[in-house]
């Protein structure tokens, strides 16, 4: 009972790290320190991004550690970032990010530690794809790690 | 250059609330209190699932507010569970979770929280899409709520 429209098709529109949009997947975030597991937050304000990060031949191990990297640096408004290898999928990688706006996660593709990882993640990306935008609510595990 | 065996293949195989396999889909989980911002976890250890639900037509909001009901409820090992709309697919919530181990997951089915939200649930989904099994290997907002 899925939608046509649902992320299947969206997920079919893969891209390479040559895209002009490629800083906009915001598949970099990082916070630190403490989180609080929130039953709800405001639903209107949290951006989440959903997807996949296929990396080039035998290089999901050494694309994972730089997007880990940015897990110990502070990164405003980043409430939830995990990476995940896909089991089944040789070096594909999923990221799932919760922010506590779109324009933080905006924000963070300026940020020149952002932009260093970016171009040290690029050579090692093969392509993106099963992109979602979503609109968290709520539930376990979102950093406290409000921006501003 | 994704793979044809990517997650878009596997989320084809949409099903219904009366399958068999529902109550092992993990798409409830709970937890409460500080989660920590870890670098790296035991990547052997941890076990993720990412997937679409579909409300029947008009009970998303229904739907969504008995899964974050159970944000509130301890459930051991659940390091990160996030529920989400999405924006572009009526009706439709994705379900992010992180547990510290596969048991974990699957020994939350049995609880009877879980099994009698899931009963409150049952008829207010259309149907399950886009799942995905990850391996997650650390990031940002996984609840300090390990098993055991």
């Amino acid at each position: 009972m899925d939608t046509p429209a649902g992320p299947t098709a969206r997920g079919a529109a893969s891209s390479t790290p040559g895209d002009p949009g490629v800083d906009r997947r915001g598949f970099l975030c990082a916070a630190v320190g403490v989180g609080l597991a929130r039953r709800m937050q405001e639903p209107s304000g949290m951006y989440g991004l959903i997807g996949k990060i296929t990396a080039t031949p035998g290089n999901r191990e050494a694309l994972a550690a730089i997007l880990l990297d940015f897990s110990v640096a502070g990164m405003p408004g980043c409430l939830s970032y995990i990476v995940a290898r896909d089991p089944s999928v040789d070096d594909a990688l999923w990221v799932t990010e919760v922010w506590d706006s779109e324009a933080s996660h905006k924000a963070s593709l300026s940020l020149p530690a952002v932009r260093e990882a970016i171009s040290r993640a690029r050579p090692l990306i093969a392509g993106f794809s099963d992109r979602v935008v979503t609109r968290p609510l709520g539930g376990i595990g979102l950093a406290a790690n409000r921006a501003g």
